[in-house]
């Protein structure tokens, strides 16, 4: 894929480091999932705008350290001049830009500093590194998220590459998940966009660090059409298949770097009524306060793994349930004798443990990913004003 | 009123302290509201059907240290011959008494221990002592909870007394609010119900701690009749009031008791649409981990509140949105400039502090209470096995 990719550190963030990205590509189909939160930050109202009426898009500009949220119609002035600093210094029509923020709440752009790094990020074009842009959106993150696959169709390879950012809505407003994934295939919006939706319900939408949604989430896909492989409904299945890869290892690497969490947990659901029973019962679990400070105290806890599923108020035969961790069954319509002790150490020894939960309702399945609740995630965040 | 009340130590609990409470009292008019979790307790259950049966009851038998949760058919049994010991002793109809349990789940309950207490309880009768009964209930609770109060009607004075136990789905397994409200006045059952239901909305479904639903939640209001006060479509209000007065000063000691908790937040919404919309947001922002660690960091970060009522997704005009943290306005609209010293150090010296939210978009109002979320309420809920 021939993506350029230009990096400043304009000094928004109060760290000095690069804090601006700008991707540059041909004018390619997308589609874009925004947060629904109704506290929507500038940029992503900015974007719903151009996603109403752009077919193709052929840059994104990402700042880092300022979300550009909660800042009225002055706000909503400053994403539209990011997005016509980059239309000029790449002589395209400014609706080709999709414009992103994450950082502070409530603050207004810099927008002298802005209008310099990105004129500096756009004059300074290289090839795209995932390292280096996944590293300029970061805010809170303690680590770069990026993967990248390939596939092949029929003999010919197409190539996936995506960057994250995003460690749970943390930091005082510090907060955002924000994805971006290119592909080489050639597929028509419509069908692209029907992916993206079903990948991103099954990825960044069954995650959880703190149950807060973010004011300026959003998951970008771009398909380039550069490589020999196209993609029809007879195929579409298999390239979703590669689609939610990527973006399911950027998900985890989002929960992973949760604020002060020390494991990944993977809920399963299985035998569920329907997809959506499926997912609200993984989604209960994984938002339980007492869930997931059990998890960081090791103890296999299953009352409130339970209990967490009976407060959905479904009509759930808790005769029929079967609930593991890891391979230890804890109950089976009545509680079980099973190791603690070996359990306790289950749950000590693995940065990654799993939860399997069968309903014995129907055939749907579900996997959702959560982290435990820590000291340091009351830490991280009540102790930012001090 | 002439409730008569028994405890006694029957060793359920691992300290050694009252654990049966037994109270007696004449057939009594009474309404109750249970848990909705569908992993309801053996004794929720089992109430559950009194209900559907009976007009009147004459006794309860609690028991403190073992919920009688998630213990099938075995469960259910124990929890019937609880209210046949407690009927034997008084001579009375078992479907006459009501059965309660709170403590550690998937447990059955040790019943010769249960019988011993129970029988020892019916047989050592004395006045109702509202510490006391507070006390044989309590399991995590650090404080007995307990309030009374009297109202007068046309020159005639009746009395409403309660207790209540909880701190939260709290301590592994150590779930649960129970709360026992009784008066003497006169009234007809469903009148009764229906200002109960009222109630309990307003005052214990107005309360977190922690989002999570116990299996054995249960509020009992019971109506004696022995006052001179008779409730009629009329007074129902003035009664209704004062019954609201104690449901919450109890609910309000359930939250200031929160596991960890060093602070009670009163969340009051106004100028919501309606009623359920106003409870919605209140209670949105009562379960923001964001905004429950803020509160016990002293930080007044009204981004985080407005991104907690932005998830609800509702078509909140934000431009139209006052935020006060106590006296000062935080956002009108636009974020404020407001005296950030001043707001920590009243969100420092306050072991009450007040939010007061307005949405522009009708009158109804809701009034929430909740905690903070500290690190002691990692420790409890984390180190229980350790």
């Amino acid at each position: 894929m021939d993506i350029k990719m230009g990096i400043a550190k304009a000094g928004i963030k109060p760290s000095g480091d690069y804090d601006i990205l700008v991707l540059k590509f041909k004018p390619s189909v997308y589609s874009v999932v925004l947060t629904q939160n109704s506290l929507a930050a500038a940029p992503v109202i900015y974007d719903r705008l151009i996603a109403s009426m752009q077919e193709e898009i052929s840059a994104i500009v990402v700042n880092s350290g300022n979300a550009n949220a909660a800042t009225g119609e002055e706000g909503l002035k400053n994403a539209e001049t990011m997005a016509e600093i980059v239309a000029e210094n790449f002589d395209i029509d400014s609706q080709e830009v999709m414009v992103f923020s994450t950082g502070i709440i409530g603050v207004q752009l810099p927008m002298d500093k802005v209008e310099k790094g990105i004129n500096e990020a756009c004059s300074n074009l290289e090839p795209w590194d995932l390292e280096k842009s996944a590293r300029a959106i970061m805010t809170t993150d303690s680590f770069p998220k990026y993967y990248e696959t390939t596939g092949e169709i029929d003999g010919k390879t197409f190539t996936i590459k995506g960057i994250a950012k995003g460690a749970g809505m943390i930091h005082p407003n510090m907060a955002t998940m924000l994805a971006y994934i290119f592909t080489d295939v050639k597929i028509d919006k419509q069908l692209l966009d029907k992916t993206t939706k079903i990948v991103a319900d099954r990825s960044f939408n069954s995650i959880d660090v703190d149950g807060c949604e973010s004011t300026n989430d959003s998951f970008l896909v771009v398909a380039t059409g550069e490589s020999e492989v196209e993609i029809t409904n007879e195929n579409r299945t298999y390239f979703a298949k590669k689609l939610l890869e990527v973006a399911t290892e950027l998900a985890k690497m989002i929960v992973k770097d949760g604020e002060g969490a020390t494991k990944l947990i993977e809920i399963n659901i299985y035998e569920a009524f329907d997809k959506e029973e499926a997912k609200k019962v993984a989604e209960a679990i994984a938002l339980s306060n007492l869930f997931k400070t059990a998890m960081f105290g090791n103890d296999p806890n299953w009352g409130r793994i339970l209990s967490a599923v009976g407060q959905l108020h479904l009509d759930i035969d808790f005769n029929k349930v079967k609930l593991y961790l890891g391979e230890f069954l804890l109950y089976a319509g009545e509680p079980k004798d099973f190791d603690r002790e070996k359990a306790v150490e289950y749950l000590k020894n693995n940065k990654e443990v799993k939860i399997e939960l069968y309903l014995g309702r129907g055939d749907a399945e579900w996997t959702y990913y959560t982290c435990d609740l820590t000291y340091k995630y009351v830490e991280i965040n009540a102790e930012y004003t001090t």
